[in-house]
């Protein structure tokens, strides 16, 4: 598909492309941009024609893709290299989990924003895995050049991906709920049971297994991608907040009052939205995840 | 163990006790009281021995061992009639998920109540699992008779349980945080996705691989068990549902005002927890649970 194709930062996502990417014959050359000796070590271990480039002010000119997966912290200083980009052939995108916030800072119209729903509590390229988005959504958002769009769809695609088109208003919607919240809700569970546990001097963690421990899978999640996102979702985040906020004291009411009916239907409910997620194949259809213990 | 061994309720728990007690020859005889004609019929092919029996006033009187395992809203049934029995060469034990709520209940010093920290968000004996019990925690309630306490601790340990001695008031109070809540978050979550869902007019179920779909698990969970534990441990829940809150305002705050520092230490707490966790053996240590979708 490509001469040559650029990642910048090579994270659990950046080197699962990059694995990808070889196994798909993606490119001819591959070049990665990571700060991280550790990580480095690691990445060379992936294919020996693996070039580091040290000085993206320097090497990026000669890209025909360029892949940005560092945390989107990092963005406000890679994304003003790309915006001066002189050649037309290439094309560019990038794998953030919120996207309004990044149509003002791309000047780009070869530019093209994807989020992959891939990804898990780990993080670096210890734990990539070539097939990592095979048969998981991608979405891509709607804006920029037509034929880059289609570019970008096609790498999915040759990666294993099913591709989706959304602008980016849907996606920061959508997202918040189907993974932000998730994610701060987890995070504040387990904040709350180490308050607990804090204040009330009991060891509680031993007895996990009755609920806590799949949230803290969620919570375990890195910090920096994460504290990223909800900055970048903020009036979405809010939104949601007082939405589960206002459905949890109604659940209050109904147990402070024991409106037996009003629990149940909630209750009931809920099953419909496991079958369906087993039903679209978004989840292992096995109790209990198909853990053994 | 015993001669006559009675199994009230032969659900999901009910039936896995069945299997890991015939398993590890707890009883000679084994008896089943299991109103559901369809449950019936997948235990009669777990043993040809088991015998069903109909009436609990006839046939209780003969029992050296019983489990209760129905839901805890059928116990106002089945109490009374433990509290009648006449002889004093047997024992009475129950799986219920919260305590304070059955001291005043039972007039029995042959009873002894437990709580097995095993089960999963399937319901019934299609599901029965002979190691359901296998390396799990099980409390017992430091009350009643010490000879009849140590003859629930072996039962337990026999199906491969270990075995904790607690207060009612401190198990209901930790179960709360570590079972109880987290199941109640769970099912807030679903039914804040399904508001959304419904409000915005969006499908949002076929992405939820990006996090909701882990908190679908566990609000799969089965809602007249859920609806009795939360109304039996009632002031423990309104009591963690306000912390909850309390902690949302403050990650809420944290976002609004993009408080880096504070929320960034919060993120990284969190990670700790699930060290523990997969330190303590309480889940699976392979990321995303080993999920290959």
């Amino acid at each position: 598909m490509f001469k040559n194709t650029l990642i910048i930062g090579c994270g659990l996502i950046g080197s699962s492309i990059l694995r990808s990417s070889i196994k798909n014959k993606i490119s001819k050359n591959f070049y990665v941009f990571e700060k991280s000796k550790k990580n480095k070590q690691i990445i060379k271990k992936i294919n020996s024609k693996i070039i580091f480039v040290s000085n993206l002010n320097k090497d990026i000119d000669k890209m025909n893709f360029i892949i940005i997966c560092t945390p989107m912290s990092e963005y406000k200083f890679i994304i003003p290299k790309i915006n001066k980009l002189k050649s037309e052939n290439y094309v560019v995108t990038e794998v953030g989990s919120t996207k309004r916030n990044l149509i003002n800072l791309i000047k780009n119209k070869n530019f093209v924003l994807s989020h992959p729903i891939a990804g898990s509590e780990v993080s670096g390229p210890k734990f990539s895995d070539q097939d990592l988005f095979n048969n998981k959504w991608c979405i891509i958002i709607n804006k920029g050049k037509k034929n880059k769009i289609n570019l970008v769809k096609k790498f999915w695609r040759k990666i294993g991906s099913k591709v989706i088109l959304m602008d980016a208003k849907n996606h920061d919607k959508i997202f918040a709920i189907t993974s932000h919240l998730p994610h701060l809700i987890a995070y504040n569970l387990i904040k709350t049971a180490q308050d607990f546990q804090k204040n009330e001097k009991k060891n509680l963690i031993k007895y996990s297994a009755g609920g806590l421990r799949d949230f803290s899978r969620t919570a375990a999640s890195n910090e920096i991608m994460w504290r990223d996102i909800f900055f970048n979702n903020k009036d979405n985040m809010i939104k949601s907040i007082d939405k589960f906020i206002k459905n949890l004291n109604l659940m209050k009411k109904n147990i402070k009052l024991e409106k037996d009916k009003e629990l149940k239907k909630i209750l009931i409910n809920s099953k419909k939205v496991r079958k369906q997620i087993i039903t679209l194949k978004q989840d292992v259809s096995k109790p209990n995840f198909g853990r053994n213990i």
